[in-house]
């Protein structure tokens, strides 16, 4: 059992902001993340998965494979886009751990498709802030 | 003559869109970039004064001076807002380029207050692109 | 069970030196680290915390309030200070290892108080060393 | 029970090809990496141990002796060399897998008689690539 | 006049070894990097171009026209390339210097039909070692 | 003409105290960086140097050469010190502006010798914090 990581990365617009309270309430929780009119970040996104090594080709995944997988299924997705508008039926609230956990439910049948199970989505909001989720 | 740089940091959110044009044309300029819904970035700022050293504290400006004036003046302003909407009056198109210009033109009379004179402004939007401006 | 992570920093002088050894023995075991006139270090600070999704927040813990407990209760303490001198009764050896020990103890009752348990201390004395503490 | 890390690094040539497999074949698997000629990367390097802490030192292992352990029996033996050629009876197929199953087995039995434990190697190919080894 | 840089980066295997000299020479003056079996790097490099922002758009230039020509007339030749037997007729002496400069001449009067000034190329071939060129 | 950096860090303690200033003076002027009991960084001091291309080698200078300077005449002399303590005649006040001019000083006329001149002294205090010199 081996694990290898492939990095990549989006930029996208959010806010942090419940419809069910008043505004008072957003700002005392959210602070400046409830801005109205959204922010955004550089998300850095590391997806691990882990496995046998093929003897063939000494790898658990290809990660040219891997790659493509995240590009097309969740980067393309999620890039250069309003977390809150344009990702339909995905989060009601785009903090980074539910943006994780959608990652994650994506990715996972998937990567065991490729005969590999995934271990883990690092996912960097900040450099100084960020979310791990192992699927339990 | 010694040169002294600051790093401070925003998150904002922005789209590249020149009204002017037809969306088909927006599209083909700025691409993933105007998309209408915005998108963001983490921004990383390097500003650079330079000047002579104060013999009494080995200092060009007091950088604890210096982060305050950034903070106050710069980044609050622009962290965790809408660079086409919620800072009016600060430029058409808020591209990397013209943020530089806006941060410089705050900066450079406040910096001559302080002793020095402002050198640089080096902008990052992502790890990948960024921009300096000299004043000229 | 998500885990989220906060990074913090801290700047502090220390030496490595047992007072009950030589001081050529304290040569041998620490090298240059025994200097008796202290050095010092730029300390990046790691908390993990791991709990369960707030579905009003999308939160496991309010970041804004982590990371003002780190500052009060951690960095506060610690920035700008002599680890063997200015942190009475902390520890007998300012390495590493035993200063994130400390700082595991200042914040497990305290991230407990806030509905989420802490999982690991990673304090990273240089690039190329850091430790982890898991609490056993 | 804590755990320490050593970053050290080198810099090696290395192409992955499968002489049981045609040309296109390998060009369909490996893609660039097939080149014939070579091409190379900057290896980065964790090492991580755990154990517990020496109330002399507050030390788990001797920092100095683990990266001198490392560069004389890892980095010493794959620096500026080239992976396929250089390294005889190492591997077959030097993917990052492959070499980072080789560091552990070089410095598992070493660390033991250090009074530790070898717990992780962590090997960056570049910065979007990494493999994790945990020893099973 | 601003100035812009984009970072791209390519991963290529290289020698240090002047023929006219014997082994001995090229292990004295060139040390590891003269290993006849080849070695390597992952080279970031960084071009920057100057001029005047263009109103309509707020760019020097178009980032994705800028990037697509560095892709298309320098990292896709140097990538996974050796830099001594692939790249014919480019260098004699595959220097971080030599390297620079014949990506300066590549893109020199690419980004002049572009409509602005190449003003510098940095090329990293570690994080410890880079070269800058500013044509002259 | 071309520019090569070569990095290299030093790891020390240090406090800003003005003697002929009162206490309360210090505090107000260098606020955390006065603490008496010091307190320290880990610096990264990147050498820039600028000559013509030596045909033979590729090379303004010869890298191994450059490293070995730095460390014998600098970072040797600085490393695991304290720079008001352990560094006699150097500085009066150990900022990063006079830190930087000392090692421009003392790396100035050995570059001459190697036949190429010194361009730029950069010294990193923290990630957040550097100082450039070019001698004038």
């Amino acid at each position: 059992m081996i694990y290898i990581t492939r990095k990549e990365h989006f930029n996208a617009a959010h806010k942090l902001f419940n419809d069910a309270w008043s505004e008072e309430k957003n700002d005392t929780i959210f602070g400046k993340c409830a801005n109205k009119n959204w922010h955004g970040h550089n998300y850095d996104l590391f997806v691990t998965v882990k496995g046998n090594i093929n003897p063939d080709t000494g790898f658990v995944v290809n990660l040219k494979d891997l790659s493509s997988l995240i590009k097309r299924d969740v980067t393309n997705i999620l890039d250069h886009k309003n977390l809150n508008l344009d990702v339909k039926g995905m989060f009601a609230m785009p903090s980074t751990e539910n943006v994780a956990i959608f990652i994650w439910n994506v990715l996972f049948p998937k990567i065991k498709e490729m005969g590999a199970e995934l271990h883990r989505i690092k996912l960097y909001e900040t450099e100084s802030n960020y979310v791990e989720y192992f699927g339990e």
